[in-house]
């Protein structure tokens, strides 16, 4: 029996509180599974006073996260504050120098500074581990960086913000429009402090951008990520992509092509049907595609209080068996700078105008369309209260490039009440 | 930079193929993600001269398996012959003694020897690896092994033959009967060569006895699973099942309840729309249900030479990187036996009951039903061209046992003209 592998843990929010009980309630388990004990020497939060529901009188107490970090009886730092900067940052750098393991759920945090903070680990020889960051209790990082170690990965696609597919498919299921799911999510406790991190698809891509480093050895990448938030999908755009056999998901795709690295993270219309159209509420969906494994699908639920603390624990029992590979699957030394691109390749696009009720608005619209060179598949038209011509468009394949050139176009003519919705139509 | 790891490969089939094409298309990203460079030593199979589409001429060839796995120069013995006893069985034993790594896709022997294997390989230290036995390329084992290890897991359910698969949705798809498809998937080289394995459940089974050895932390226990193969499905119950919104499968259920282990894999009635309902062709899936992750779904090729030689290779990247844990999770001496349980817990039942077309069959058998003390959801009659009279029940909500005793007190009225077809309803 190897001596205990002691755990220091900041934040004792959701999560937080689910690792302590996974540590209270499995004890005789996790030192089956790992060969020893697993203790927790100390916890820091804001507040100390706080009714979490856990007992914490046999936890030493820090205010300060960087004391936490840098304890004497501290093996692995576990870091569940979040925030990509401040006392979450400070404190994970002084727990690798001072050379000890980290455990973080911090995707905010990794996706800005992951490069940095992979070389200070294996500079020191430890581990730095984030299965949290991403998609819940999915277990995709381990999925990606081990169990796919044998397959060059051409895509990684994914639902991973729980919030935004909660709104989206309550606005179908209830029929009620965004502004007042968006006030449902956030009485629920949904959001996170800055809900523009959840609905502008911010929160999502910093996952995605996590999983682009481990799926094509380079370096993280958050600032070339294109996005698109969900606040301007209405009812009516969920209604129409029903009818089509499509629902709205907020998506993230990252792939390698000659050109460069895609990572783009949007509301995307996706069949209905599939594994990604039938997800409800907050789960999410993982979908790898590599060369030797074809197409792999990992579905589950993608934050909560049990869930996260799921994958926290998977790391720390990683540690406690003694597992120290590179954070990022390669040494992060050799960690390449990836060339951003564009989307690559055609498809199908959505569009939804908002045409000004007067003469010639359509005509003028039109001719944009055609001028850019994009022909339509199909198109309705409706009038709405509110003196709007509501026109939903799907087109034939087009590349990216050209339906934004051609969104723009029709802008600029001067015809539309709103700015145009332009969503892509995956085939997945 | 380490040493390179040297394999031997046992069994050229599309398996040992496919990891062979890993190691000579991929040798840099090997490399950059084990630190050391990953090659092939030697190789054995049955025929030396058949063109297999590789250049083995690098390779030193072995008539012998056992003379392979226990080579100076072999560090990793990769068994792909598959069979429970015989060369397979015998090699992976001397290359255990011999201090070798063993990396396996072969369930059967490790279903019935694989308590006595992983107590072997425990106690040489070195690694019995099985990634590729259960479900194709879907990383399950070590999800299970790793990512979940802070988990109590509940229950372990799985889509996991590929074969049954194809057979139950092509009968759907095309309309055709049983005979017909088993036939069309022998001449597609579907089949095991006894193809029994595959239709009777046992490859299946199999699979899910290794599942639940990792789960409960109990020795791999085959003898007590119980089985009912696809041979008796018939389009009628595939076309009724549809109508009221379900899919038939072949579904592994592996629960541990207060009265002891429950294995079963037989056909099931899931709902159409359900994750399991959606599964088409060969595609696998794998649900695990955890006390703290809740429930999570993969999904992916259950066969084929890419997606099993990537999890070889998940395997054989871990050995490379020095990942040395338990076989089953828990060191082998500390595997508890299990104690084997019925199915527990009440659900609905499908039942076909094929009547002797002469009169009072229907009243024998529905009195016997209520004898047994089921009471009847919904019955439809057709009569047939041969003089049957087909009744299809869904029961309310009763036990697997009452179930059972039922469909044979119905036999034993002898109004029945062929056996009586019971499936469960999972809700899954």
């Amino acid at each position: 029996m190897s001596h205990p592998l002691r755990l220091g843990i900041a934040g004792l929010g959701t999560v937080g509180v689910g690792v302590i009980k996974i540590v209270m309630q499995h004890g005789d388990m996790l030192r089956a599974r790992s060969g020893r004990d697993i203790t927790i020497s100390a916890v820091s939060a804001r507040s100390k006073s706080k009714d979490r529901g856990v007992d914490l009188s046999n936890f030493d107490w820090e205010d300060d996260p960087v004391a936490l970090a840098t304890r004497d009886d501290v093996d692995v730092y576990v870091e569940l504050m979040g925030g990509e900067d401040g006392p979450a940052l400070a404190s994970v750098k002084a727990a690798l120098n001072a050379g000890k393991h980290v455990v973080t759920a911090n995707k905010a945090m990794l996706a800005i500074h992951g490069q940095e903070l992979a070389e200070l680990a294996e500079f020191k020889g430890v581990n730095l581990r984030f299965e949290a960051a991403v998609a819940g209790g999915i277990p995709i990082i381990k999925s990606l960086t081990e169990s796919l170690a044998g397959n060059k990965i051409t895509r990684v696609m994914g639902v991973m913000n729980g919030t935004c597919n909660y709104i989206l498919t309550r606005m179908e299921t209830a029929g009620l429009p965004y502004d007042e799911v968006f006030e449902e999510a956030n009485q629920l406790g949904y959001l996170e402090a800055d809900p523009n991190l959840d609905v502008g698809g911010i929160d999502a891509a910093h996952k995605l951008v996590l999983l682009s480093s481990i799926a094509y050895g380079t370096q993280v990448d958050f600032a070339s990520a294109q996005l698109q938030g969900i606040q301007r999908i209405s009812i009516v755009d969920i209604k129409h992509a029903a009818e089509m056999g499509y629902r709205i998901k907020l998506l993230g795709v990252s792939q390698m092509t000659d050109a460069g690295l895609i990572q783009t993270m949007r509301p995307c219309l996706v069949p209905a049907l599939s594994p990604l159209g039938l997800l409800e509420g907050g789960t999410n969906m993982v979908i790898v595609e590599g060369d030797s494994v074809g197409q792999i699908v990992l579905r589950g639920a993608g934050a909560g209080e049990g869930p996260t603390a799921s994958a926290v624990f998977g790391d720390v029992m990683d540690i406690a068996r003694g597992i120290n590979i590179p954070v990022f699957g390669i040494p992060a030394a050799q960690l390449t700078k990836s060339t951003p691109a564009d989307s690559s390749g055609e498809s199908a696009y959505y569009m939804r105008l908002n045409l000004k009720d007067k003469a010639g608005a359509m005509a003028s619209a039109s001719s944009a369309l055609a001028d850019a060179g994009i022909s339509i598949d199909k198109m309705t038209q409706h009038s709405s209260d509110d003196n709007v011509a509501r026109v939903l468009i799907v087109t034939h394949p087009t590349t990216g490039e050209t339906a934004s050139k051609a969104a723009q176009a029709i802008e600029n003519t001067g015809v539309l009440e709103l700015p145009p919705v332009v969503l892509k139509i995956e085939t997945v």
